[in-house]
């Protein structure tokens, strides 16, 4: 005779790794049957200290933690980074099951898309008007996407975004809210690396002069911030000051460097407390943002 | 002393009719966390038969049955009857008392879209290549959307549409699909008169002389099943003999009459079990659809 038979079982239950979707939502249906509060943290994988941290304030902020992990081939252009993106699955779940991740949600591309797929999510006005957009024609809308099927999938309470992606973070808030999506968005704030450059899975694309270049791209924004801080009300008059940072680096391409109102992300006329800085530049061709609030 | 106070709620409740989206999600919330099957008929209102039989099916299957009456802009176009469409509330807030519905759906237009909106769900492919789509630019993404909407506020488990508006349940069929939402599409026959002519809400727009005229386009299909059962598999062939019994009207003008597969909406080369002839007509500047499946 044994009492352990009857024990109850372990109270921490090893994370889940789920590659199919009915599976995902049934234990999510679970957890909120039983009024879990569920955090989710959508990733494309290639994991470092930025996403941990969503990790971990999804931990602290919910029952039950969930990512997922799925390089989304709606939001890449045709020219774009899909293949080369870094995949480092086994890396990855190592990281998470460290930080207590109750599930790890990765799906194949079959099993998130069918062969000829008829609906979409198509972003429009000021939110797609600059800043990524006009660079990465269906970007967003492939983001949106991809984010509503992940939403209706785990079926969260809780989303977690990183503000580095200012954009899509503007584009997602405006899909939930425009589509009633019963979800609420946190927004966490961009994790940099000592000498400033903001964390980013693409970071590792990097050549070693490209990495060693890279910081230029902060310092330029927090050269803009100082200057606005001065009393500079001109955005142009701002911009031209954090442009003058990337004049003297060869190696750095700006595609764009703009000052936006960080929730419609319409150019402001004026700078003001709250206005975002954010730019996008190439380095050794790889595709490199930033930006920061005034 | 009484013993009155003690004794629990009334077991049927008063139908609610709820203008809030807040209110609704709470209330759907509430019953989801009960583990309450909630069917969903959504409608524009002008309630006849048609929508009562899938509020009588949804009662059947359901613990809770919520009504949408919204007559929504975004599936309208600019040269479109959105304004004339028949708006009778109260009335049909009766009508759906005598079913004993649990809550009326029943928000403003503000209410439902912010004044500038930024997100569209776009249908793409053979779905609208096809029937009513040409002739009616945006309609499906527009009624795409409010759907969504309205599942994401309602949080039905079961959706309850009608077969007459064919197109509309093959778009709808497959956003729930490819976008995973979590509600299973219940499918409700066409409803008809007496004299055959499908219920809708438009009929009441029509003239004496054209509702007297209205009922051939039932005949028409009639008589190309006819056709078709007889062993022709031509849809040419199929679809002439349809033809033949409109052309006998002038007050009658069509718009198209295709033989079609019904999830695909795919022409078909090949009548077959199964294969659906649909058509739209043009009667007192009223459109009327109809179907009619093989």
């Amino acid at each position: 005779m044994s009492f352990q038979d009857d024990s109850p079982p372990a109270l921490e239950n090893p994370m889940k790794i789920i590659p199919s979707i009915p599976t995902m939502q049934r234990l999510s249906r679970k957890w909120k049957s039983a009024g879990k509060k569920i955090g989710f943290v959508p990733t494309m994988g290639a994991l470092h200290q930025g996403h941990l941290e969503l990790v971990k304030t999804s931990r602290r902020e919910n029952d039950v933690t969930v990512v997922s992990i799925f390089v989304n081939p709606t939001q890449f252009g045709p020219q774009e980074d899909f293949k080369k993106y870094p995949r480092t699955l086994d890396q990855d779940c190592s990281l998470l099951r460290r930080e207590k991740v109750q599930a790890v949600f990765s799906p194949s591309d079959h099993e998130m898309y069918a062969a000829d797929p008829n609906i979409k999510i198509h972003i429009t006005g000021s939110l797609v008007s600059g800043l990524c957009a006009p660079f990465r024609p269906g970007h967003f809308d492939g983001v949106a996407l991809v984010v509503v099927k992940l939403l209706n999938i785990v079926m969260p309470t809780h989303l977690y975004l990183g503000q580095k992606d200012a954009q899509q973070v503007a584009v997602l808030k405006r899909t939930i809210s425009e589509l009633n999506l019963e979800v609420v968005p946190v927004v966490c704030p961009i994790v940099r690396e000592r000498d400033g450059l903001a964390m980013s899975s693409r970071n590792k694309l990097l050549s070693m002069e490209g990495r060693r270049t890279a910081p230029a791209l902060f310092k330029a924004l927090m050269e803009g911030k100082r200057v606005a801080r001065t009393g500079e009300k001109n955005p142009g008059n701002v911009l031209a000051e954090a442009k003058k940072v990337l004049s003297k680096e060869k190696k750095i391409k700006l595609q764009y460097l703009e000052a936006v109102d960080p929730s419609t992300l319409t150019p402001v006329s004026k700078i003001k407390k709250g206005t975002m800085l954010a730019l996008a530049a190439y380095l050794d061709n790889v595709r490199l943002i930033d930006n920061i609030v005034i």
